[in-house]
Parts: structure tokens; sequence; C-alpha cells
């Protein structure tokens, strides 16, 4: 867990989020230029697509993967193209690098303050699950009381569903507050109106790399899951509550979930590879794991209301999970449902022990009843038009870290 | 609704699926030739892939739009476009039409029974709703027990949950029965086996073919769907009972949904509109119906064992629908879910008020405690390794019919 150092000095700071050892996959666009695939480095990003085209740096010897707005293409080459790809790519980018690489790199680079980020890679279908245990057990606590808090099969299955890929979007993304059916508790009927209980969810987002048309395991499942990005999974909890029974959250959680802009590679995070806590019911063998499969990942949510300053509401760490992302995807997979290149799977909501670890607004105030208190002396239940919300990860190393970019998005006023 | 007649005269039998009045869009193979769209008339499959490349009939003037296997690419382009080519294509099959055309259309055609066919679009997202006022008091009764059989809900939501795209398959392909985690009533832990309740829902499937990017209405949505399609959502009883609380059916629903293989169009339909049911609540104003917006299509599952003859196991109609696709699909859209080209909606279970009317072997059979006999003199709770299950449907016009092609799967027994 020590930096690999780069000739590009912006990429050594101790407090940057891409050091050599991440090189995070994007899309980016400077000006009215194409979409092109990126790669994050120090405060550059250096154009894949370019160095495909030029010959310098190729994932594939017959196919341009790259020519395309998005790391979809690539993904599909697998794991052993993954790797070939990353090593060639820190070489060219590590201390040492000959002069003329160099030249190459910084031809075919722009600084990441010229750039727009967006969707890195084409969503085929979201999941999303269920899977912290101080979540699962607040929000139960909330919707069915203390007693019916955690679910008889939560303990057993890593429970989870299907959400909408074509509602994801990148970090920058504005979010319009949704219209839902809300039944009040004292309302006699349903009426149609902007929900008034507009809230987040923290999560780690993984990224399915390989396909599978049959049941995998969970060692399987782990080698085919590509990368990581943090995920807000915006929920209407007011609409949530009134149409969830009995087939599950809908609308709800149709209006958007937005992502960071870049995918972190499993291979980046390898050195921070965690274990899920000890299981309080024994697991059916296919959903046991082999060996660490979470990662110790530190993460927070701001707040920043519109014109006003930034408040931390809530920090936490993905290895709060009672289920790795490589469980989820083997019990998707268990049915025999296809898996494909592309596919999304947000943790869900992650929270810890303490008020402080608590990944959603809803937790956070308890439901409103106990809101929360800003730097700026405001208070909020739920997200308020104009609010700025922006998720934060990263993984410490010895004097670097590995970072995933701001996930941000700001609420617009109903339409 | 009269039958419009066809020099072809295979197109013209009061009984067949596929007249003039039809034209349904699919897409076929010829031995090991490329997948191309083709559109039923008779006994015969027009090549529009072919007619489109000779020139003699484009969809786009500039754009070879059936050049793929799937019919996205023409649905992109519109309801103009779709009424054009309609109209083109029924011109050049009808009664009258000039020689050298019909010359034009058997060069660039293919007797139906030589032909392999495949799935007609590609799936982008697919949602399956619960719309059949009897489906859902029947399968309410069973999980929840009479007084709570119909959620509070139901009568203001055409309730739905997002499936699984990846998992829909054309009719002809086999289904491999699912393992899962299965809780029986007398279990103290779940164990890990193969579904033994594995069942059959008869549907219908909406094919919307043109986005929208926030909330529509209901008449807008009805537009914006292009045709339909039979639908049977294979589903396992025994792992949904025990997964679904609290969101909604997961692996159960996502081994496998067979389609049927050609896509009638909502233009073919037109003339077979019909209303929704009366309320029993009224609904809020983003849900009132325009006009009739469902279809009178008869619609039954038959069941052959394996080696064995075939027995019609229920019979039902799409007008027994609660919500109409065009209802459920503005609801789809109501909290800003962006709707694409290729979603697929499922209706839901369609059955009807007595026993021989119900759409799944779970409701036929009473959860299993009253199996049904087949006609051979075996008796079926639930489906069987070896069987087939067959969904079939028409419109009755004056004289003719508008058909969808069987839907059909065989069991396979588990991997």
């Amino acid at each position: 867990m020590v930096l690999h150092r780069s000739w590009l000095e912006s990429a050594n700071a101790p407090e940057g989020e891409f050091p050599l050892n991440n090189l995070p996959y994007g899309v980016f666009s400077v000006g009215e230029s194409d979409l092109r695939c990126g790669v994050a480095i120090g405060d550059r990003i250096v154009d894949a697509t370019g160095l495909e085209a030029a010959g310098f740096l190729r994932a594939d010897p017959d196919a341009d993967v790259l020519d395309a707005p998005y790391w979809n293409d690539f993904m599909e080459l697998g794991r052993a193209a993954w790797s070939r790809y990353r090593a060639a790519l820190a070489s060219m980018l590590a201390e040492g690098a000959d002069e003329v690489v160099q030249d190459q790199i910084i031809t075919h680079s722009v600084p990441m303050k010229d750039a727009a980020l967006h969707m890195p890679f084409r969503v085929s279908e979201f999941t999303d699950f269920y899977s912290s245990r101080h979540h699962a057990t607040n929000v139960g606590t909330m919707f069915r009381g203390a007693e019916n808090a955690l679910p008889p099969n939560w303990l057993h299955i890593p429970i989870g569903y299907n959400g909408r890929a074509s509602s994801v979007v990148v970090s920058g993304t504005p979010v319009t507050r949704p219209h839902g059916q809300i039944m009040g508790p004292d309302d006699a009927t349903p009426h149609f109106a902007p929900s008034a209980r507009f809230d987040i969810e923290l999560e780690m987002g993984a990224i399915v790399g390989q396909a599978s048309d049959g049941p995998i395991s969970v060692a399987e499942a782990f080698d085919n899951i590509f990368g990581y990005v943090l995920l807000n999974d915006w929920s209407a909890r007011d609409i949530q509550a009134w149409e969830y029974q009995p087939l599950g959250p809908f609308q709800s959680k149709a209006t958007a979930t937005t992502i960071s802009p870049w995918i972190v590679t499993a291979a980046a995070l390898e050195p921070f590879r965690s274990s899920t806590p000890a299981r309080e019911k024994p697991l059916l063998d296919y959903l046991t794991e082999p060996g660490p499969m979470l990662y110790d990942i530190a993460l927070e949510v701001g707040l920043t209301p519109d014109g006003g300053s930034e408040t931390v509401i809530a920090e936490t760490n993905y290895n709060e999970m009672y289920y790795s992302a490589a469980q989820q995807l083997a019990h998707h997979s268990s049915s025999g449902c296809p898996m494909r290149v592309g596919d999304l799977l947000g943790s869900g909501t992650i929270s810890g022990p303490k008020r402080e670890n608590r990944g959603s607004l809803l937790e956070l105030s308890w439901g409103g009843k106990e809101p929360i208190t800003l730097d700026t002396g405001e208070t909020r239940s739920f997200v308020e038009d104009g609010d700025t919300l922006t998720l934060r990860g990263h993984a410490q190393g010895s004097g670097y870290r590995v970072g995933f970019g701001a996930c941000s998005g700001t609420v617009r006023p109903k339409r």
C-alpha cells in the first residue's frame, strides 16, 4: 500500500484522488468535442481514445474498443485484457518512463479542469440491494416497527430489487423533484403532488464487466466485477411508503440515480480488501465467500444549501456492508438470470452504528422527527429545492489515496 | 372489422392469424442465414430487410433501419413513419396489386414453415405490472389472507415492479427449472433447491415505441405504444414467497419471460379497442383514460406433457384488465422516469371471474390444493419437467382474426 510515483507530479499529492495506483476510467469532452474515453491521473485526463487511434496504447490489437463514448466494449475483452492495459498504461505514467512516452501522454491528455465528464459506461440494467445491517434495521423500524424491523429472510438473502437503468445519470446532472401518488397518515384518499420527503441514499455501485448465462459462484462473481462507483439512489419516501406493498419500490426510485464519473477498478482497490462481518446466521453454500470481498472505503455525504456552504452530514465506510457485491451478484445469478456487461449493482444504503454514520436523511432525521442542523444553522429533515448533495469516497493507502471523484446532484423544484 | 383481402390466398383464411389486417413484425432466419426483419402475411414472411435493401420499400429514405436483427431502429422513426410503412406494405399485398409488385414480394419472402423466429426487438428494460382484479384478489388471498387480499393502493395505482430484460426470450426457447432459496412452512432454515412450484403467468406485453424524458399523459402513453406481444412470465412461487418481502419479486421472476415472436401493432388492433371496467374508486387525473385503451383479445393457455397431447387449461380475455397499458405507461413515467424505445411492459397475469379463466397454475390449482386434471387424466398443481406451455391469442373480426403466433416454452430439468 505505498504510492507508485508518477513523472506527472500532480499524481503524487498525498491527498489527491488519482495517483498512479488508481487509474480510473471515465468519459470526457472538452468544449464541443466528441465524447472520448479517458483515464484520470493527477490533475489530467489521458485521452485513451486518442492513444488507441494513434496506436500508442491499444487494448485490443484488432478492434478500436475505445472509439466509443463508454467503456463497455473494453470490458467485453475480459480480465486478461484489463490487466494488460492497466499495466501498460501504468508503465507509461510511472516515474522513469521514457521522455518520448511522456511527450505522447502530454499530447494525448487534457487538464481535468477543462473537461466535462459524462456517463463512464452504458448501464445495461440496474439492480439495487439492501445489504447494510444498520440501514435495514433503521428503515424497517420506521416502516414496520421495531419488532418487524429486519425481515425474516434478511440474514439469509442479499435482498434486492430491479431498478431503472434509464434513470442513472452522472454526477453534476440536476435532479428534478418528482411528483407521485402520496397517501399521508391522515389522508382518506391519495393525492398527486411533488414529493415532500425527497431523500438520498449513500451507496456504492458495482459494475459487471463479464457476462454470465447461468448461476455463478461468489468467487466467479468477484472476478466478473470490473469496478466500482459512488452511487446516490434518490428516493421519494412518501411515494415509496404508499406504493411499495406488495411488489417493492417503483416510481419512488425512478427519478434519478446519480453515479460518480470515474470507474475505480477492482484492480486499484485490491490492496484495500476487507471482510464482511461475522455471520449472525450461517449462509447457504452458494453465498459463502472464499475470502475478503468488501473494501475499506471511507465515505461521506455533504449537503450544500443553495448559495450556502457545505456541511458533512454523514460519514461511514463501505465495510459496514453485511453482504459484498460478489455475494449480491452470485445471488442475482442463482435463478439462471443472465447477467450482462454494464449491469450496475447498488449496494444499498450504507449506514454504520452511530447516528452520524447513517446514509440517508430518512435515518439521519429519523423520519423527520429529529431534523439535523447544518453548520449554517438551518435544519433539514429531507432534501430541499436548491440543495446540492455530494458523495465522496476514498481508500486510504500509506501516503496516498484512491478516490472516486465527487458524486453530486442539485435538486431543482418540481416541473 | 372486415377482412382486407390479399392476393396471397393463404392470408384470407378465416381462422388464419396473419391476414392483411394484421401485418405483424418479427425477426427470422432461414437455415444459416443472418437474422432479418420480416412481416407475417398468411403462410409467408415478407423479407422487410431485403425489400429495404432492394429499394422497393423503405421506412426511411436516408437510413437502412431494417438492416438489423430487431425492429428498434424502425420504432425510433416515430408514428408517422410507422403509418406510412404499414400503408405502403398493405397496398403491395392487397388484392389488385400490380403483378410486378407481387413478383417483388414473392422474391423477397419465404414460407413461414421454413423460417426460425427470433426476438423481434431488443428489450431495453422490462417492467411487470399486476393489473388484473381477479388475479390480484386470488394471489392476495393465498399470500396474505382474504381480508388483506387487495392491497390498499391497488385501486389507485397500477402496481408494478421492474423485471429483468436480460431474461426475456422468444417463443420456442427452452426454460430451465431454476434453483433458489426456499423456506417451506415447516422449515426452520431455508435451503437451496430446484423450485418445486414453478409456474406460468398469462400476460400481454406492450412495447414502447417512442421515448419520453418526463411525465406523459395517458393519451400520450397510448400513442407511444408501438405494439403488443403475448407474454409468459415464468414464476417460481416457492422462491417468490420467501424472497418478496419487503422489496418485491426478484430471482423468482428472473429465470425467463417468454414472448410471442410477432409484434402485433397498435394499428392492427385499433378496431378491437375496448374499455377498462367501471372504477371502483375514482382515479387521480393523471391516470384517467380519455377513451377505450384496452383491446378485446381472446387468450388461452395450453399444457402439453412430454410426449402427450395438449389440454387447454385456461381461457380469458385481455379486456379483463383493470388498467390498460397506456395507464401503466403513464404511471411509469409519473416520477420523471425516462422511458425508452424497446421498453417492455407486462400487463400482469390476466385472470377472469371463473376458475377456468385463471391465468396461472397457482390460481388454477389454488396454491396446489386443488390440482387440475388434464385431458390425459394426469393432474397438475405446477409445471412439471418436460411440460410445454403455450399461450395463444387473437382478436376476432368479421370473418378474420388478428393473431399473435404461439408463445411457447418447454421446461427442462434443473441443471
